[in-house]
């Protein structure tokens, strides 16, 4: 059970790269990133690319075309808007710094790495550093660059989160009612019973397994259901996000366990949605994106209803995710005005329950806790983060008064792939600036 | 010939939705404006939208659903960007009167309508009037907002007719050049043997039809080829634009007549992508829509290997659509700088040859003429537009200092629908303006 949750996200893009073609990806040894880069590999160059060069909605998660397809979601999906407004672009002030690229770093198995050598070995994609509000690094690799969104994957959550807890401080939302008071379709499901808290914090127990390496695991039906892979001819699961939502079963007592489930960020969007009359998109739009004073658009995934993806479909440029972490650093201030209250950051940043988060069993998160659908670390440092799945995040250091926006896509998509690396990493560059700020 | 030309585009969505419905449309009576109105008709409200309530890329096509559908193109089809960049907004200032509504102008049939009537009769989703770039009017109706991307159907040929142009000017296309002479792969198609200029012109000598009452005609496999409309199961046709356009066939000589087909317009974006090594999206991007301090991202739909659709795919806010007008009014200067050289103006303002035009035989259309994919009026107000199925427009009245954008989504296709109201409407309103400036 324990050894099942912690690798739950294992290689998705491998695993799913052998589901859809048919073959065996245990051996698989993933080209690195230089060799993987899409600009090398030439995909989708020249009019029409060539056609071993093509991606599209049937290859597009394979590793490596993930390199490229990550940025270009809105290429092979449909997709809505989350409009940035039409006011001025906030100033994230220039401050870039060349003392960076050669912080250095210890693994766990007490060998040294740069800060630089960390970019490549986690595949990524582009990276923002503010440091008191100021871009002191700035990267992009690849197929990303400033003005591109990319695809979060599961970051998007902390975006339903962060709203569902503003609509709760509200009074909009009621925490401690039952799912089925907003969404009665969920009666019967699994979900019926939980409360909305317990789907904010993920402690709802249901059947559903995001084990990527069992192809009868629930999540390959809900990627089917959500049109996010090909349906296969004889297909016959749930055609739509919420017509999956409804077949969830129940198993276990809500409440008493965190269980990462990407169904529960679906399920909060849908309380959301029915309490406001308002989209995700709208949501995020009015009350956050359009404030943050973003650079650009940002999108989000949409299945063959409409249905937004809150469970991992939204995509935005990488400054303005770093603006909506600086956002977080400073309470829910940002642009001039206050973004987010207060309390709703410091609900978020004062974690989950740690005694349930822990038979979670993340081995490269000891101590840490969720609330919200934001992941807290409850460390000196105050460190909370959003996450993604191929290394998406969001990660706040209020100690060190920094905040890493990072894009990636590492053929790995667990992010306990990543961590080994990336968090020794982000600590050693916030002792950095706190040393020599 | 004549009366198949005349009505090629004739009642696109209600011929598609029998098509895809499976039923005879002849004797369809559209609902009205206000019957149609999508707020009205309750489309995709809701979370999830009611059974019967809901639009997919199976039925965005059929009327009344298009009402909501071309104001949403990107949640249903997947799409390439268009970017503002992160310049300010231009000022569009606002001086709008209340004495346009009244506006009275005569039908053919002698009776009289107001501006105001001319809208609802035409099925308008949204209308802006600049004069003296002024927005003296502007009006949403139904799923349509300001910010909103609308789709713009065949006015994107205007967009790639005016790229092109520019590339002429500057030597970078050569205009008597041969398609196949950058384009080798149209060697063998009926294309191949034309000029870049006759392609430009749309007087190649092809067997192409945009008959949209014969199942048979070649719109319906190019649609398809785009998936823009469902394949059937057993479909063995072309599935990409690039794949469909090198088996269109010749018939008849090159340059003897204008023929309105769509692919001509894909045809040159070809070329114009080889030449330039550039995507339709980043020429525009780079060369007008970042220039024109664009309100909003405007995008692109794109075919299954990325193929921007040159001959219709483009989407955009009705404001930046009459910046765009307003470019072409001011001689290409506009936003504070000249993004368009005079001398292109200069060249769509004189219009193609009118001999060519006429056999063509559009009713609604006398004296006009077709260049660089601008309908030219060459009449005393030096009237030049690019134009839509449905009742797409940018209409600009050099004369009159006037400038109408305007989508709607009239269950006609042909423009020879709209016409008869829209024309006069404009004419009215442009003498009115200049009367009472």
């Amino acid at each position: 059970m324990k050894r099942t949750t912690r690798w739950q996200h294992t290689c998705l893009s491998l695993l799913l790269g052998g589901l859809l073609a048919g073959q065996s990806v245990a051996d698989q040894q993933p080209l690195d990133a230089r060799a993987s880069d899409p600009n090398v590999m030439g995909w989708m160059q020249g009019f029409p690319p060539a056609a071993d060069k093509q991606i599209n909605a049937r290859n597009y998660l394979l590793f490596p075309q993930t390199r490229w397809s990550f940025s270009h979601i809105r290429q092979l999906l449909p997709t809505a808007t989350v409009g940035r407004g039409t006011g001025a672009v906030s100033p994230l002030p220039d401050a870039r710094r060349d003392d960076i690229d050669a912080v250095q770093f210890k693994l766990a198995d007490g060998s040294q790495m740069s800060w630089e050598q960390s970019l490549a070995a986690n595949y990524t994609d582009g990276i923002v550093v503010l440091h008191r509000g100021q871009v002191v690094y700035e990267r992009y690799f690849g197929a990303l660059q400033a003005d591109r969104p990319h695809m979060a994957f599961s970051v998007t959550k902390s975006f339903i989160g962060t709203l569902a807890a503003m609509l709760v401080e509200e009074g909009v939302l009621d925490e401690q009612a039952p799912v089925s008071h907003y969404v009665p379709e969920l009666k019967d499901s699994g979900f019926g019973d939980a409360t909305v808290r317990q789907v904010m914090d993920m402690t709802t127990a249901i059947r559903y397994s995001e084990t990527y390496s069992d192809p009868s695991a629930e999540i390959w039906e809900y990627s089917r259901a959500g049109n996010l892979i090909p349906r296969p001819a004889d297909y016959d699961g749930a055609t739509s996000l919420y017509g999956f939502l409804q077949k969830v079963q129940p198993e276990g007592q809500h409440g008493e366990v965190f269980a990462y489930k990407t169904v529960n960020s679906d399920v909060l969007a849908w309380i959301v949605q029915r309490a406001t009359g308002s989209s995700f998109a709208n949501l995020l739009q009015q009350r956050i994106w359009s404030k943050l004073g973003a650079e650009q658009d940002a999108y989000i995934v949409v299945d063959q209803i409409g249905t937004q993806f809150a469970g991992g479909g939204l995509n935005a440029s990488l400054r303005d995710m770093a603006r909506f972490g600086e956002t977080l650093r400073n309470n829910g201030r940002f642009n001039g005005q206050q973004i987010i209250p207060q309390a709703v950051v410091a609900d978020i940043r004062r974690g989950g329950d740690q005694s349930k988060f822990a038979p979670a069993g993340y081995a490269t998160l000891p101590g840490w806790s969720y609330r919200n659908m934001w992941w807290v670390s409850n460390n000196d440092h105050g460190v909370f983060a959003a996450r993604g799945i191929h290394g998406q995040t969001i990660y706040v250091d209020p100690k060190a008064e920094m905040v890493i926006a990072r894009f990636a896509s590492n053929p790995v998509a667990a992010n306990g792939a990543n961590d080994p690396i990336s968090l020794p990493a982000y600590n050693a560059l916030a002792q950095h600036l706190m040393r020599q700020p």
